[in-house]
């Protein structure tokens, strides 16, 4: 059996480090979101995105206007709403969200149809570009929205109105004679369709989900028979002279063995293989989960948990092409990581794929919004200068500066849900047993299946790596509690009372056996370090990042002065971890380096013989979380090693 | 008075170096490109250049294929057709070539357009689309060519025919009421009628290219202008949203400080500025080209002479933006360098323009074409790794081999009429006077006004630097005899019979006064050397490159094993120079240095602590220009420096 995430209901946040991003979701994001999605934020572009729901419903008249996606603004919204209403009432929110869904029932059609793109500017096209028109990734987000909003808050019209939906898709798409053979151009609805069955319990959403995975990329590419067809219109003209690799269907998914196309659809579609490679207990797609994972993992990912290195299509390349500043490495891509990696994890039970769900967590996931909250980085480069961040060229997908939200908006929505579900992350449960991933101090109640056991962390982690657990409620038959030992833990203990245990360790848990209540410590080192990169990642020969548990630093011009290539790390002393009231409260990392003078080229001239001449200098490095929250600069996480 | 160039009726080239470069063009590329105009080439893209005439001549039926700019195809092809003709007689190809203008002629409207895409495919909008639609452009290309074949055939039929078509826009262009007051979209046309002029001695060309130039970015912008106009249509969706700086029109060229925009445009515009400045004794319009020369050599220039940093947009960016691995650096961009550059050194006698000239052609523009002439670079970068070169992602412009001639080519047929008409820049003339620019093994017969010279050069430079020169014919009264000291050139010596003489330094040019027919012998040391970059151009920082001479090397696989981030140069060891016979016999350098090792990541780890561990290796470097003539594989200019 799978573990399982626990109820957000039942789980509250209070956590020294994340609370006071979690806390913006509810604070900041849902407001700033609400207003956008109304038009009422000045200098803003326009959204339409409410209005396209109220002229498909018949209550407005006009035009569509925005992405062909536009609807699931609403959705994303909607989703991170019912998560926030789990974790906090708030009966104001509550009545608006409401009235928005109804706008959502309002607008669909006698079938179930649901997309206001279609509705409105196009119903005699229907499913006939599922390549571009995004109607079912706007159903797989409905769906996930629909889900959270029923946990959150007991209320199942949202639900009845995905239902229908579903349902709808359940006669359109499948193997059957008469149904359509064809499958997403952008996954998103496999993940929906099946958190759908496991909050209705109906098999025919799982089995759909199944199709779509099962047929990808299976004999001629469905994508390249609907451009054959008479009448058919391209939507982005960016997918003209379209190659399948790019949404992952040139060949069958069970036959692929590394991560390639659009970062956002790959992942999506990767979390949806594990669950299905689960819920049927398919091993070959399991073995391809595994496999791609591994890919990802050991060669196509950013020290921060970034992927996806192309600006143009935002897509994988190839093994070890990790250059820093040109990267794309989209927020909703990482986002994405860590739903494949908890999956990856519950299945499996091995402490690894958390140890990758941390990283993207911690670092680019993170370093997605501004700490105020209302700014976002849609591109997390590891390297920038402002300089050479322009538009209309090579780099113009690179900002130096966070984006205030966009007209067309996946990421910031896209933190904000999972923000808002962090929760999620910080346990699984099964039948008896209690997973301890992330170290967040919470409260929460946890169901075991037979019983339910109340659980708390207080911890100061990432900073500091002392994790009190206290553990009630245990059932009389006793439980399995497993505590995850992150990879750069160093003398890594477990004591009761101050007594030291020894405990096994399973797949990178420390597992124990609690036969009654108990408050135990867990503690490791996790000394700031050096790192350095697989040589093969050309990018980063002879270069080092400084991490910190699972935070990955960054130099930033604000504390190094201009020009940051000038820098050589000297790895042979040591790193001083020094506590500072930056950021709410950090630990900045000072070493030892050089600097190349640049007095000799004071006649300016571009290239010439002038020796190589150092100074020594002391440097200071910031998480890259938190980069750019102080005016734009020039950032660097890799820096060049003195050797 | 400025110099000017040489007649290359008068001038051969023999030159142990140049002469299987310049051959080429005779013996492969005219002969190639003939056929691929005529679409006879097997599996190539379709050109349609001459059915195009054909077709606007009223002599076959069909419609326009192609660029918008296809007929460039065949004057570029004529321009190097004249200047082959000039240094060798081919009646059968003169034959040809007259064929070709006749069509030329036959497709020529009553009033003088000659645009075949218009004439087919638009007539109604001539010159309604100057932005986009290169009807300028190609003019100018049509003067340039007939300039070249007027001057290397002594025919006038072509003459007359862009004679016709200058009158044309005479009458079409300038800034008296009733004309249009616009200007090219992509600047050209101003250097063909420049060169019209001097072939004509019809000032009003001249002055339309002074108007062409003045009019450039004042005011509201033309071809914002144009846009708004009812029934304008975009041709080239790239620029859709048109920037202005793009085609340096966002402000009188005047008060330019720097190079901007498309760099092929600039560099073009840039040589007529210079023509102009001087025709019209322009200080203002000569200090903006000084302080945008300045710019682009101290600034926005790779070692090897390539400009344009941006792959999107073909565009210069910033000051000190220059990324080796992802560059545009078009080959057309450096021999427009090498336009401009020569320009002004003719109107200052300055020979640190030469320096640069020099520098392009003998790196960016000869590795622009592979050893066969078969093969094309249109995209020049230092660094290559094939893996990466992939398409649909940020480096699809960079190619790891050279392409064939594309259906749209324009790379091609500019380093042809380069190599054709490379004399034009191993001399320049004035009255009584001779300047010695390039080391290239030569006879010619020099016009210095009141009486012609014979000169000769024999070198094996680059390799060696020892330079022979004769002078015949001396006048009575004396002459100037200018040689240029490259700025890398060590220990300089002149001599006569093997005595040392003493010369005067003007501008970097040793001067000397012949009384008689003189021979000569110039040398200097010019060892290999690690040059460096201005620590300003990140991407440089800790980095060495080496040269000798005017040649920049670099590192290949093929002689240094995959993976040549991994290396670090020795500087502080010699650089062994060592013949080989490479290429047709190169000088290879040779020198030490380390190599990370890979064993300690033998486990596929991607990021981990285990130190780094250095290998002493050697590595060995070949000219730039001549990279992947043996294969595919990686290739980098700049190494990192061992400190």
């Amino acid at each position: 059996m799978r573990l399982h995430a626990v109820d957000l209901r039942k789980l509250k946040i209070n956590d020294p480090f994340w609370s006071k991003h979690v806390n913006l979701v509810e604070e900041t994001i849902i407001p700033y979101q609400w207003r956008a999605m109304n038009d009422l934020i000045p200098d803003a572009e326009p959204s339409h995105c409410l209005d396209n729901f109220a002229i498909a419903a018949g209550k407005k008249s006009g035009g569509f206007y925005g992405a062909v996606f536009q609807d699931t603004d609403i959705a994303k919204w909607l989703e991170a709403v019912g998560f926030s209403l789990a974790a906090h009432e708030d009966k104001e929110l509550e009545k608006t969200a409401d009235r928005a869904i109804d706008l959502i029932a309002a607008a669909q059609q006698e079938d179930g149809y649901l997309d206001t793109y279609f509705i409105i500017k196009a119903p005699e096209r229907k499913w006939e570009n599922l390549c571009e028109g995004h109607e079912l990734y706007t159903a797989g987000h409905m769906m996930e929205a629909a889900v959270a909003y029923y946990q959150g808050t007991g209320k199942k019209r949202f639900l009845d109105v995905v239902e229908k939906l579903a349902d709808l898709l359940c006669e359109t798409f499948g193997p059957e004679e008469g149904k359509l053979h064809g499958y997403p151009g952008h996954q998103e609805v496999e993940v929906g369709l099946i958190k759908l069955y496991r909050a209705t319990g109906k098999r025919k959403y799982l089995d759909l989900a199944k199709y779509f995975i099962d047929a990808r990329g299976v004999g001629e590419n469905y994508f390249l028979k609907e451009m054959k067809r008479p009448g058919y219109q391209n939507i982005t003209p960016e997918l003209l002279d379209y190659r399948p690799e790019y949404s992952q269907s040139d060949r069958p998914v069970r036959e692929q063995t590394a991560a390639e196309g659009h970062a956002v659809r790959a992942v999506y579609m990767y979390t949806a293989m594990a669950e299905l490679a689960y819920e049927y207990q398919d091993q070959e797609l399991m073995d391809a989960c595994v496999r791609i994972w591994d890919n990802i993992v050991k060669k196509q990912m950013y020290i921060t948990g970034g992927i996806g290195a192309s600006g143009i299509l935002e897509r994988f390349t190839t093994d070890y092409d990790l250059p820093n500043d040109c990267n794309y490495s989209e927020s909703c891509a990482s986002i994405g990581l860590a739903m494949f990696g908890i999956r990856m994890a519950n299945i499996t039970r091995d402490a690894s794929y958390i140890d990758t769900v941390e990283r993207a967590l911690y670092n680019t996931v993170l370093a997605g919004i501004a700490l105020d909250g209302r700014s976002f980085f849609y591109v997390n480069p590891l390297e920038v200068w402002p300089d050479n961040c322009m538009e209309r060229t090579s780099k113009e997908h690179v900002k130096p500066v966070r984006q205030k939200w966009f007209g067309v908006a996946c990421c910031p929505p896209n933190i904000a849900r999972t923000f808002a579900s962090l929760g999620q992350y910080v346990y699984s449960a099964g039948e008896g047993e209690l997973y301890v991933n992330l170290f967040i101090s919470n409260q929460a109640e946890v169901d075991l299946g037979k019983a339910a056991v109340e659980v708390s962390i207080e911890t100061r982690f990432p900073f500091e790596h002392v994790i009190h657990i206290t553990v009630g409620k245990v059932p009389e038959d006793g439980m399995k509690l497993a505590v995850r030992i992150p990879d750069y833990a160093r003398d890594y203990k477990v004591s009761f009372a101050g007594e030291p245990v020894n405990c096994q360790v399973e797949k990178g848990y420390a597992v124990l056996t609690l036969k009654e209540d108990a408050a135990l410590t867990v503690s490791f080192d996790a000394p700031a370090r050096f790192v350095r990169a697989n040589p093969n990642v050309r990018a980063d020969c002879g270069k080092v990042a400084v991490t910190k548990g699972p935070l990955v630093y960054c130099l930033e011009e604000i504390d190094n002065g201009k020009n940051l290539s000038e820098l050589y790390a000297d790895t042979k002393q040591e790193i001083e971890e020094s506590a500072s009231e930056l950021f709410g409260g950090i630990t900045e990392l000072i070493f030892r380096g050089k600097r190349i003078e640049e007095s000799a080229w004071d006649n300016g001239e571009l290239y010439g013989e002038h020796p190589l001449s150092l100074t020594d200098v002391t440097l200071k490095a910031v998480p890259y979380a938190y980069w750019n929250n102080r005016g734009m600069g020039e950032m660097s996480v890799w820096m060049k090693e003195l050797v």
